[in-house]
Protein backbone atom coordinates (compact mmCIF):
# COMPACT_ATOMS: atom_id res chain seq x y z
CA UNK A 1 0.00 0.00 0.00
CA UNK A 2 2.81 3.04 1.45
CA UNK A 3 4.61 1.56 -1.94
CA UNK A 4 1.40 2.12 -4.27
CA UNK A 5 1.56 5.49 -2.71
CA UNK A 6 5.15 6.02 -3.35
CA UNK A 7 4.73 5.68 -7.09
CA UNK A 8 1.71 7.87 -7.01
CA UNK A 9 3.89 10.55 -5.14
CA UNK A 10 6.70 10.67 -7.33
CA UNK A 11 4.49 10.76 -10.63
CA UNK A 12 3.00 14.05 -8.79
CA UNK A 13 6.31 15.40 -8.18
CA UNK A 14 7.63 14.68 -11.78
CA UNK A 15 4.51 16.83 -12.65
CA UNK A 16 4.91 19.82 -10.82
CA UNK A 17 8.00 20.68 -12.26
CA UNK A 18 6.07 22.20 -14.76
CA UNK A 19 5.60 25.20 -11.74
CA UNK A 20 9.58 26.54 -12.78
CA UNK A 21 8.03 27.29 -16.75
CA UNK A 22 5.11 29.12 -15.23
CA UNK A 23 5.88 33.39 -15.81
CA UNK A 24 4.15 35.56 -13.45
CA UNK A 25 4.21 39.38 -15.04
CA UNK A 26 5.77 40.79 -12.00
CA UNK A 27 9.83 40.79 -12.01
CA UNK A 28 12.22 39.79 -9.59
CA UNK A 29 13.44 42.52 -7.26
CA UNK A 30 15.23 45.47 -9.20
CA UNK A 31 15.49 43.38 -12.12
CA UNK A 32 13.67 42.70 -15.21
CA UNK A 33 13.40 39.04 -15.27
CA UNK A 34 10.24 37.85 -14.71
CA UNK A 35 9.33 35.61 -11.71
CA UNK A 36 8.30 31.98 -12.62
CA UNK A 37 5.39 30.32 -10.21
CA UNK A 38 8.19 28.01 -8.43
CA UNK A 39 10.06 30.75 -7.20
CA UNK A 40 7.17 32.82 -6.03
CA UNK A 41 6.25 30.25 -3.65
CA UNK A 42 9.30 29.53 -2.07
CA UNK A 43 9.57 33.12 -1.60
CA UNK A 44 6.08 33.31 -0.02
CA UNK A 45 7.09 30.00 2.23
CA UNK A 46 9.87 31.73 3.35
CA UNK A 47 7.87 34.96 4.11
CA UNK A 48 5.57 33.50 6.22
CA UNK A 49 8.37 31.70 8.40
CA UNK A 50 9.62 34.61 8.68
CA UNK A 51 6.55 37.13 9.50
CA UNK A 52 4.44 34.70 11.17
CA UNK A 53 4.79 36.54 14.20
CA UNK A 54 2.79 39.51 12.52
CA UNK A 55 -0.26 37.66 12.39
CA UNK A 56 -3.16 39.64 13.90
CA UNK A 57 -4.16 35.96 15.32
CA UNK A 58 -2.18 32.63 16.14
CA UNK A 59 -1.77 30.54 12.67
CA UNK A 60 -0.71 27.68 11.73
CA UNK A 61 1.58 28.01 10.06
CA UNK A 62 2.13 24.40 8.64
CA UNK A 63 -1.01 24.96 6.98
CA UNK A 64 -0.56 28.41 5.84
CA UNK A 65 2.89 26.84 4.24
CA UNK A 66 1.08 24.45 2.35
CA UNK A 67 -1.25 26.75 1.03
CA UNK A 68 1.72 29.14 0.11
CA UNK A 69 3.59 26.09 -1.44
CA UNK A 70 0.57 24.30 -3.54
CA UNK A 71 -1.31 27.55 -4.26
CA UNK A 72 0.03 27.94 -7.82
CA UNK A 73 -0.14 24.49 -9.10
CA UNK A 74 -2.79 24.36 -10.76
CA UNK A 75 -1.96 26.97 -12.89
CA UNK A 76 -0.28 24.26 -14.84
CA UNK A 77 -2.98 23.18 -16.67
CA UNK A 78 -5.09 26.75 -15.86
CA UNK A 79 -1.91 29.25 -16.94
CA UNK A 80 -1.53 32.60 -14.83
CA UNK A 81 -3.73 35.34 -14.39
CA UNK A 82 -2.49 38.83 -13.95
CA UNK A 83 -4.61 40.22 -10.57
CA UNK A 84 -4.99 43.50 -12.26
CA UNK A 85 -6.66 41.64 -15.24
CA UNK A 86 -10.35 43.04 -15.55
CA UNK A 87 -11.37 40.41 -18.21
CA UNK A 88 -10.67 37.33 -16.18
CA UNK A 89 -11.28 36.42 -13.01
CA UNK A 90 -8.56 35.88 -10.32
CA UNK A 91 -9.97 33.02 -8.49
CA UNK A 92 -11.86 30.22 -8.50
CA UNK A 93 -12.71 29.88 -12.25
CA UNK A 94 -13.70 26.48 -13.42
CA UNK A 95 -10.81 26.28 -15.34
CA UNK A 96 -8.61 25.98 -11.90
CA UNK A 97 -10.72 23.58 -10.40
CA UNK A 98 -10.83 21.07 -12.80
CA UNK A 99 -7.04 21.37 -12.74
CA UNK A 100 -7.32 21.04 -9.61
CA UNK A 101 -9.04 17.65 -9.93
CA UNK A 102 -6.66 15.99 -12.42
CA UNK A 103 -3.12 17.31 -10.70
CA UNK A 104 -3.56 16.63 -7.07
CA UNK A 105 -5.88 13.90 -8.31
CA UNK A 106 -2.45 11.99 -9.51
CA UNK A 107 -1.68 11.86 -5.25
CA UNK A 108 -3.31 9.04 -3.32
CA UNK A 109 -6.75 9.72 -2.54
CA UNK A 110 -6.57 10.84 1.01
CA UNK A 111 -3.77 13.06 0.03
CA UNK A 112 -5.53 14.78 -3.07
CA UNK A 113 -8.59 15.43 -1.07
CA UNK A 114 -6.71 17.32 1.68
CA UNK A 115 -4.25 19.34 -1.62
CA UNK A 116 -7.43 19.73 -2.60
CA UNK A 117 -9.17 21.03 0.40
CA UNK A 118 -6.43 23.02 0.96
CA UNK A 119 -5.96 25.06 -2.28
CA UNK A 120 -9.94 25.70 -2.00
CA UNK A 121 -9.72 27.21 1.57
CA UNK A 122 -7.07 29.42 0.28
CA UNK A 123 -8.81 30.37 -2.33
CA UNK A 124 -11.96 31.38 -0.60
CA UNK A 125 -9.53 33.58 2.02
CA UNK A 126 -11.73 32.55 5.02
CA UNK A 127 -10.07 31.31 7.35
CA UNK A 128 -7.07 32.92 9.53
CA UNK A 129 -4.42 30.58 7.85
CA UNK A 130 -5.72 31.66 4.03
CA UNK A 131 -5.84 35.32 5.33
CA UNK A 132 -2.38 35.28 6.47
CA UNK A 133 -1.39 33.31 2.97
CA UNK A 134 -2.99 36.25 0.80
CA UNK A 135 -1.56 38.92 3.06
CA UNK A 136 2.19 36.83 1.89
CA UNK A 137 0.67 36.56 -1.26
CA UNK A 138 -0.24 40.62 -1.71
CA UNK A 139 3.02 41.75 -0.13
CA UNK A 140 5.59 40.07 -2.72
CA UNK A 141 4.42 41.80 -5.53
CA UNK A 142 4.20 45.11 -3.84
CA UNK A 143 7.90 44.82 -2.74
CA UNK A 144 8.91 44.02 -6.38
CA UNK A 145 6.84 46.42 -8.05
CA UNK A 146 8.33 49.34 -5.42
CA UNK A 147 11.76 47.96 -6.03
CA UNK A 148 11.36 48.41 -10.03
CA UNK A 149 10.27 51.85 -9.97
CA UNK A 150 6.83 50.58 -10.25
CA UNK A 151 7.17 47.69 -12.24
CA UNK A 152 3.78 45.77 -13.54
CA UNK A 153 1.74 49.36 -12.14
CA UNK A 154 3.62 50.74 -14.71
CA UNK A 155 4.17 48.86 -17.58
CA UNK A 156 0.12 48.05 -17.63
CA UNK A 157 -0.84 51.18 -16.44
CA UNK A 158 -2.36 50.32 -13.03
CA UNK A 159 -3.46 53.47 -10.97
CA UNK A 160 -3.66 54.08 -7.09
CA UNK A 161 -7.09 53.08 -6.53
CA UNK A 162 -6.40 49.29 -8.17
CA UNK A 163 -3.54 48.47 -5.84
CA UNK A 164 -5.19 49.72 -3.31
CA UNK A 165 -8.21 47.62 -3.66
CA UNK A 166 -6.12 44.63 -4.70
CA UNK A 167 -4.04 45.08 -1.30
CA UNK A 168 -6.11 46.01 1.31
CA UNK A 169 -6.68 42.58 1.65
CA UNK A 170 -3.25 42.31 3.90
CA UNK A 171 -4.94 43.74 6.66
CA UNK A 172 -7.09 41.01 6.90
CA UNK A 173 -4.17 38.76 8.22
CA UNK A 174 -2.23 41.73 9.53
CA UNK A 175 -2.88 45.13 10.49
CA UNK A 176 1.33 45.54 11.14
CA UNK A 177 2.22 44.47 7.73
CA UNK A 178 -0.72 46.31 6.19
CA UNK A 179 0.36 49.43 8.23
CA UNK A 180 3.56 48.97 6.63
CA UNK A 181 1.93 47.94 3.03
CA UNK A 182 -0.05 51.28 3.38
CA UNK A 183 2.95 53.36 3.49
CA UNK A 184 4.98 52.10 0.93
CA UNK A 185 2.14 52.23 -1.60
CA UNK A 186 1.17 56.24 -0.45
CA UNK A 187 5.17 56.83 -1.06
CA UNK A 188 4.62 54.93 -3.86
CA UNK A 189 2.45 57.89 -5.18
CA UNK A 190 4.46 60.63 -4.09
CA UNK A 191 8.04 59.36 -5.83
CA UNK A 192 5.85 58.89 -8.74
CA UNK A 193 5.77 55.49 -10.11
CA UNK A 194 2.68 54.93 -9.02
CA UNK A 195 -0.08 57.13 -10.27
CA UNK A 196 -3.60 58.80 -8.69
CA UNK A 197 -5.36 58.16 -11.89
CA UNK A 198 -5.63 56.13 -14.83
CA UNK A 199 -4.87 57.59 -18.21
CA UNK B 1 9.84 46.50 18.88
CA UNK B 2 7.38 44.98 16.28
CA UNK B 3 7.97 47.41 13.74
CA UNK B 4 11.79 47.67 14.05
CA UNK B 5 11.28 43.55 13.65
CA UNK B 6 9.37 43.83 10.58
CA UNK B 7 11.78 46.30 8.64
CA UNK B 8 14.85 43.86 9.40
CA UNK B 9 12.44 40.80 8.08
CA UNK B 10 11.84 42.89 4.96
CA UNK B 11 15.30 43.32 4.15
CA UNK B 12 16.19 39.92 4.80
CA UNK B 13 12.84 39.04 2.11
CA UNK B 14 14.85 41.33 -0.59
CA UNK B 15 17.87 40.27 0.47
CA UNK B 16 17.03 36.06 -0.22
CA UNK B 17 15.51 36.99 -3.78
CA UNK B 18 19.61 36.20 -4.91
CA UNK B 19 19.07 32.36 -4.46
CA UNK B 20 16.79 32.74 -7.57
CA UNK B 21 19.99 33.57 -9.45
CA UNK B 22 22.01 30.90 -8.32
CA UNK B 23 22.28 27.64 -10.34
CA UNK B 24 22.62 24.50 -10.03
CA UNK B 25 24.30 21.68 -12.09
CA UNK B 26 21.31 19.49 -12.25
CA UNK B 27 18.26 20.21 -14.99
CA UNK B 28 14.95 20.27 -14.71
CA UNK B 29 12.93 16.96 -15.38
CA UNK B 30 13.14 16.34 -18.96
CA UNK B 31 14.95 19.37 -19.63
CA UNK B 32 18.06 21.26 -20.66
CA UNK B 33 17.39 24.41 -18.03
CA UNK B 34 19.43 24.31 -15.19
CA UNK B 35 17.81 24.30 -11.97
CA UNK B 36 18.35 27.35 -9.14
CA UNK B 37 18.00 27.52 -5.84
CA UNK B 38 14.23 28.62 -5.33
CA UNK B 39 13.19 26.04 -7.77
CA UNK B 40 15.09 23.58 -5.80
CA UNK B 41 14.03 24.43 -2.45
CA UNK B 42 10.57 24.90 -3.01
CA UNK B 43 10.69 21.59 -4.93
CA UNK B 44 12.06 20.17 -1.63
CA UNK B 45 9.27 20.86 0.04
CA UNK B 46 6.66 19.97 -1.71
CA UNK B 47 8.38 16.54 -1.48
CA UNK B 48 8.70 17.02 2.22
CA UNK B 49 4.77 17.66 2.40
CA UNK B 50 3.79 14.77 -0.52
CA UNK B 51 6.11 11.96 1.34
CA UNK B 52 6.50 12.67 4.82
CA UNK B 53 4.52 9.53 5.32
CA UNK B 54 7.91 7.64 3.95
CA UNK B 55 10.20 8.48 7.08
CA UNK B 56 11.37 6.16 9.08
CA UNK B 57 10.26 7.72 12.24
CA UNK B 58 7.60 10.52 12.95
CA UNK B 59 8.96 13.90 12.13
CA UNK B 60 8.34 17.34 12.97
CA UNK B 61 7.31 18.44 9.09
CA UNK B 62 7.63 22.09 9.98
CA UNK B 63 11.27 21.90 11.06
CA UNK B 64 11.84 19.71 8.09
CA UNK B 65 10.05 22.54 5.84
CA UNK B 66 12.08 25.16 7.45
CA UNK B 67 15.03 23.27 6.97
CA UNK B 68 14.77 22.44 3.25
CA UNK B 69 13.87 26.16 2.16
CA UNK B 70 16.83 27.82 4.18
CA UNK B 71 19.08 24.99 3.09
CA UNK B 72 20.64 26.88 0.18
CA UNK B 73 20.10 30.71 1.11
CA UNK B 74 23.97 30.19 2.46
CA UNK B 75 25.04 30.08 -1.80
CA UNK B 76 24.39 33.74 -1.97
CA UNK B 77 27.59 34.34 -0.38
CA UNK B 78 29.25 30.89 -0.92
CA UNK B 79 28.28 29.64 -4.27
CA UNK B 80 26.84 26.52 -5.15
CA UNK B 81 29.09 23.34 -4.63
CA UNK B 82 28.67 20.86 -7.20
CA UNK B 83 28.33 17.30 -5.25
CA UNK B 84 30.45 15.32 -6.89
CA UNK B 85 33.23 17.79 -6.98
CA UNK B 86 36.43 16.72 -5.71
CA UNK B 87 38.80 19.53 -4.98
CA UNK B 88 35.80 21.24 -2.71
CA UNK B 89 33.84 19.24 0.30
CA UNK B 90 29.87 20.44 -0.18
CA UNK B 91 29.43 20.64 3.27
CA UNK B 92 30.01 23.39 6.54
CA UNK B 93 32.85 25.21 4.76
CA UNK B 94 34.04 28.32 6.86
CA UNK B 95 32.99 30.54 3.68
CA UNK B 96 29.06 28.97 4.53
CA UNK B 97 29.30 29.68 7.52
CA UNK B 98 30.60 33.17 7.29
CA UNK B 99 27.69 32.77 4.76
CA UNK B 100 25.11 31.84 6.99
CA UNK B 101 26.17 34.57 10.14
CA UNK B 102 25.99 37.34 6.87
CA UNK B 103 22.61 36.63 5.53
CA UNK B 104 20.93 35.14 8.45
CA UNK B 105 22.62 37.98 10.87
CA UNK B 106 19.86 40.88 8.98
CA UNK B 107 17.19 38.93 10.86
CA UNK B 108 16.09 40.25 14.42
CA UNK B 109 18.69 38.00 17.03
CA UNK B 110 16.47 35.88 18.27
CA UNK B 111 15.29 34.54 14.93
CA UNK B 112 18.51 34.66 13.50
CA UNK B 113 19.77 33.04 16.08
CA UNK B 114 17.11 30.09 15.27
CA UNK B 115 17.86 30.45 11.20
CA UNK B 116 21.41 29.50 11.86
CA UNK B 117 20.98 27.22 14.67
CA UNK B 118 18.19 25.01 11.98
CA UNK B 119 20.78 25.73 9.00
CA UNK B 120 23.26 23.69 10.95
CA UNK B 121 21.38 21.12 11.93
CA UNK B 122 20.64 20.47 8.50
CA UNK B 123 24.17 20.52 7.56
CA UNK B 124 25.00 17.83 10.72
CA UNK B 125 22.50 15.58 9.71
CA UNK B 126 22.43 13.81 12.89
CA UNK B 127 18.59 14.64 13.96
CA UNK B 128 15.58 12.72 12.68
CA UNK B 129 14.41 16.23 10.52
CA UNK B 130 18.23 16.42 9.01
CA UNK B 131 18.12 12.78 7.82
CA UNK B 132 14.39 13.53 6.35
CA UNK B 133 15.86 16.54 4.86
CA UNK B 134 18.70 14.87 3.40
CA UNK B 135 16.80 12.45 1.71
CA UNK B 136 14.67 15.17 0.18
CA UNK B 137 17.85 17.01 -0.73
CA UNK B 138 19.44 13.41 -2.62
CA UNK B 139 16.67 11.95 -4.21
CA UNK B 140 15.18 15.26 -6.43
CA UNK B 141 18.88 15.20 -8.56
CA UNK B 142 18.33 11.67 -8.97
CA UNK B 143 14.88 11.50 -9.97
CA UNK B 144 16.10 14.68 -12.40
CA UNK B 145 18.89 13.07 -13.72
CA UNK B 146 17.28 9.58 -14.56
CA UNK B 147 14.79 11.97 -16.49
CA UNK B 148 17.35 13.47 -18.45
CA UNK B 149 18.87 9.98 -19.45
CA UNK B 150 21.74 10.45 -17.30
CA UNK B 151 21.98 14.21 -16.61
CA UNK B 152 24.75 15.38 -14.85
CA UNK B 153 26.16 11.91 -14.00
CA UNK B 154 26.93 11.80 -18.08
CA UNK B 155 28.11 15.26 -18.41
CA UNK B 156 30.94 14.69 -15.26
CA UNK B 157 31.53 11.51 -15.99
CA UNK B 158 30.67 10.04 -12.59
CA UNK B 159 30.23 6.66 -12.18
CA UNK B 160 27.58 4.17 -10.30
CA UNK B 161 30.04 3.77 -7.22
CA UNK B 162 29.81 7.56 -6.71
CA UNK B 163 26.53 7.84 -7.60
CA UNK B 164 25.40 5.52 -4.74
CA UNK B 165 27.82 6.33 -2.07
CA UNK B 166 26.42 9.91 -2.20
CA UNK B 167 23.26 8.81 -2.31
CA UNK B 168 22.74 6.40 0.27
CA UNK B 169 22.26 8.53 2.77
CA UNK B 170 18.75 8.56 1.52
CA UNK B 171 18.42 5.26 3.65
CA UNK B 172 18.94 7.04 6.99
CA UNK B 173 15.74 8.89 6.20
CA UNK B 174 13.81 6.45 4.56
CA UNK B 175 13.77 2.62 3.85
CA UNK B 176 11.03 3.46 1.45
CA UNK B 177 12.36 5.93 -0.33
CA UNK B 178 16.02 4.08 -0.58
CA UNK B 179 14.62 0.81 -1.78
CA UNK B 180 13.24 2.91 -4.62
CA UNK B 181 15.98 5.18 -5.24
CA UNK B 182 18.44 1.76 -5.27
CA UNK B 183 16.33 0.55 -7.71
CA UNK B 184 16.02 3.31 -9.77
CA UNK B 185 20.05 3.71 -9.64
CA UNK B 186 20.20 -0.16 -10.87
CA UNK B 187 18.25 0.30 -13.52
CA UNK B 188 19.89 3.22 -14.77
CA UNK B 189 22.79 1.00 -14.78
CA UNK B 190 21.01 -1.44 -17.04
CA UNK B 191 19.49 1.53 -19.41
CA UNK B 192 23.23 2.31 -19.94
CA UNK B 193 22.79 6.08 -18.37
CA UNK B 194 24.80 5.34 -15.99
CA UNK B 195 27.93 3.29 -16.22
CA UNK B 196 29.44 1.34 -13.73
CA UNK B 197 33.28 2.67 -13.93
CA UNK B 198 34.85 6.06 -14.09
CA UNK B 199 36.59 6.33 -17.92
Amino acid sequence: MKTDNLLQQINFIKEIDKVKYIQRKTKLFNSDRNENDAEHSWHLAMMTIVLAEHSDVPVDILKVLKMVLIHDIVEIDAGDTFIYDTAKSHSNTDEERIAANRIFGLLPKEQADEFISIWEEFESGQTNEAKFAKTMDRLEPLLQNVSNNGGTWKEFDVPYDKVYDKKKVIKDGSAAIWDYAEKIINESVEKGILKKTSK
